[in-house]
């Protein structure tokens, strides 16, 4: 039930970065060479026998993580959480930064005519805001804070607000950053400095939007922001963990308690590329401003190299030789 | 706990109509004269004691139904289910269409400055709406199918395009009602002549959605319509019943049953002013073309008349001598 | 990624008598022969490649639907739903009622020393009890009716006790069936005749239990049961259908819209399979009592007839000519 | 809406000794004197103008926290997260450990004649528990560790068995209190040291489990056993915190979130004394045990005493002359 595809566009994740330079990311390390990249769309070349929904030609995006298992957590439906699931560039499975590559079928995703292929490789990262805003139950009239204005804060704020979020404040250290997240339809830009403090940043939060947000939505995994994500929350409400930050972090646990304030954790994502597709496709949600740089396949390094400095927002590899376009 | 009001802006409701044509709904039944109105805002004149959250002059939205008791209803956070709560406009509760008014303070909700008299008014067919897409469950990239275009159908097409959904297909009899729908944002029309069979209209709901819809929210009680919209929807989503038809209904029950789709009903709404609020604020949800016709309370008759001969979408009283904005 | 399994005990269910008898039911109609039985346990024989959770000799229960593909329904958790399933005994597909069995190994799950085969084989009916009492959302305090005390009634009855229901009402035409309900935990027998009227039925539920139960669960599928549980369930309430019916169903569906009373179908099961044997491991549910007869495979006319006679509760066929034990 | 009630049957519950002994908890401090005791039973001497659901004779529990406003968390059914909520005995509004108290009337729940006043008044200890246990989400088959053996461990126990888990194992340092725990229900007792290590005391509870729980409910408030329950619940579960640490916690956050484990706090209860006296009347739950000292209200120092020493579980005070039974 697989398929082949000829790749085209494929996006660059700190994560591979971080392989590359690296060569391991907490416990999983590199012993061998591996082929980087899950942010990823291309062409079905060829499909393998009982592949019914997939024929040659059809432009797909695919989803990197596939359970090998029917184990409890895939029959859940949380498949995401399974142990023993694939995963593109996670050592030591393959990524698909590459020419060709062969992928389940049932984790291919056909693109509607009117969805491009970096829209589709677009969906990997556009995903964990998904996970994310649903993890923290971002509903209609949501006050939300986003820690950090990375990819996947900005991603996350997309998501936020096509999920009836009323109003986001969106933090981080950067100007240009935030200045980022105001073109993406950030409602309010909480400029942060090292040296603020929790308590501050909570009640500055809350002074701004009007009222405690709802929901907190942690990019970042620096631990004073987790602990102002805390403070800030209103009672009843959710802190999403989505940046990782040291094994060990020291919070308010009993502020939280007290308050009934959720802190939940996202592992990747589940069940998100049919959405995905479902919002590009009705331009619910614009993702195309998110890329800042192309380069084609020969240049990966530079590529590599410029995510690695921190510059625009997203990097994506041209991998098909006769179709460079987005 | 109570406010006294001016009222300024009141919208007619189906129910009003009834009421004054033939002095009943269901067991619902008037005994004596009963003053109309439940869509409605004012300003406030004279706070009681030990009310905080407003002062003379704050422009507030009325919540029209209000717990009596703090009985397991209200506990548990539906107390729109409360056996004895008051309501505004249903036998023998006074309604407000009137120049004063008296209200319970917690029921009140203060208007920011950018959101009109008007607009507050609409916040009780907009919390139909808004109660609505919430049981339905309606989230990012929901395909949705709302049966009829008029008030009702009409804000739960506004709010579930704001809680997410992709895609919403509307359905009426009449083309000027789903050019209406086309103007607030529907996706895809669907005209329907009485005659059409059930099985049938699910079918081409499902080609024109590319799919079959996740969710379909009845707005018009028809049982031919309740039947499309079991029909209609996909195996582990949701009908909502929202229109109000006959006491005994003949559907297809066993084809919902097998295939898990859920039927839930309404009644009325409960918390929504504040995320109405927080989404008119916003702008993330536009009601003012809704407004269709505008009358001082002198004219009542005329105006009445108006919404009983099926004109336009709603109809609003204007009750401030000196101030007949929007 | 199969397993051979030597059958030890298979139940039957009215399914399986009803394609012996008609050859059909509803849509699935059976063209040529099919092996029946689907609730069963049996012995590991041999493991194909690749499985690691079995070895030869472990003792399995079986659960008999596996998904074909990863679909939108398998990938959320609810393959119950999933078209294409593979189901034992449903035509085209064989069901296990033999003496050896090839199946998926992850839809066979390892039976603890402490549980029987013939408890294995139950879990098969527990289950449609376990998915039924979750989507009603039994829990502590539950006020519960059960229309009807066949096997499914007594298994939702075991399972709402378990999850907490502080009392059961369980109705039957049969003073037999209501007695073995009694034996199996029931708190209040209501014993019913054909012509009792719904409206008076549900005032007599309210009466026996001290109020309107939160959640019923409709085991015959006749329509004044199904309509008996709407006008008696609790407002904000859930009436699940378990029993299958007519096609089309008269029933009070305003007075279950306008009191928010949810009606819920279920189709078969999902997840279910470890929930059951850690309750029959721990022996919070004892299922032992619904054998009350025994045959060997040999005799499976025999045994079939007693089910179509409605005699006792679940007939049990012995496939294992070494060990006929329970 | 007030009842004047004859208090019969108190409970001491440690907060009280704290405020006794420290005249303080965390930010709550005593100016003042203030009437401990929240944890009671009495019987209803007088109602107030309105007040229907009651009459004078009636036996109550109280629950003492009663919200003072009908504001947002009140609204959508968590009044126990109410800025402004009234609780007995948490400064500056008085307990009921007296003769005579008057309380709202619909926080006065009437008891059926099979459950007694001591059950009455255990039933806000029980609360504790089954908002823990709700807030878990512990449901048919949970796996469930429960960290602590103290009176809020032992009626999580209770509860947790009641709402259909399949295996508790509970943690203590005491041996007596573990004795006690398995006198109640708990299947598998886990001593603890100081000195023992998180990660393998998670270890431990898997290997004693046979699986890794899927809820965790930490009762101790003790940073190392916070530590534990996070490494030792499995993916997707919970921890839900009830015991009270310091302000600062240090845990394995990254571990959370990566496995999707939450992390809940519950503050008091909310919609539970219902749901506990249809338990205590249908006999599903137990608390008689609880109870290991009573004395008279004129012995009220000692019964303190008693309980800042640890003796026993629960000691109650007895304020009716006149019945000084359970």
């Amino acid at each position: 039930f697989n398929v082949l595809l000829q790749m085209h566009s494929v996006g660059i994740c700190g994560s591979d970065v971080h392989y590359w330079v690296h060569g391991r990311i907490g416990d999983f390390v590199l012993k061998e060479p591996m082929v980087l990249g899950h942010e990823a769309s291309g062409r079905v070349v060829r499909v393998g026998t009982g592949v019914t929904h997939l024929k040659p030609g059809d432009r797909v995006a695919i989803e990197p993580g596939v359970p090998r298992e029917m184990d409890e957590f895939f029959k859940s439906g949380h498949y995401n959480l399974s142990p023993s699931i694939f995963f593109c560039a996670t050592p030591p499975d393959n990524g698909n930064l590459c020419r060709y590559y062969i992928h389940k079928a049932s984790f291919c995703y056909r693109l509607p005519d009117n969805v491009t292929y970096e829209e589709g490789a677009l969906i990997e990262p556009l995903s964990v805001g998904i996970h994310a805003c649903r993890r923290a139950g971002i509903t209609l009239g949501s006050l939300v804070l986003i820690c950090g204005a990375g990819p996947i804060g900005l991603v996350s704020l997309l998501v936020a607000k096509a999920m009836g979020a009323s109003q986001v404040v969106i933090s981080d250290l950067s100007a240009d950053r935030l200045a980022k997240a105001k073109e993406l339809g950030a409602d309010i830009l909480l400029p942060v400095k090292r040296e603020d403090l929790p308590e501050e940043m909570a009640k500055r939060v809350e002074s701004m939007l009007g009222g405690m947000p709802h929901v907190s939505i942690e990019c970042t995994g620096v631990e004073s922001s987790i602990q102002t994500a805390i403070y800030a929350t209103r009672s009843g409400g959710v802190v999403v963990l989505v940046g990782l930050g040291a094994s060990m972090t020291t919070v308010p646990l009993l502020n939280a308690a007290v308050r009934e304030v959720d802190i939940r954790g996202v592992f990747r994502y589940c069940n998100t590329w049919p959405t995905a597709i479902a919002m590009l496709a009705s331009k619910r949600v614009n993702v195309k401003p998110l890329v800042t740089h192309r380069f084609p396949l020969e240049q990966a390094v530079q590529a590599f190299e410029t995510t690695r400095q921190g510059l625009g927002v997203k990097v994506m590899l041209k991998c098909d030789k006769n179709d460079q376009n987005p």
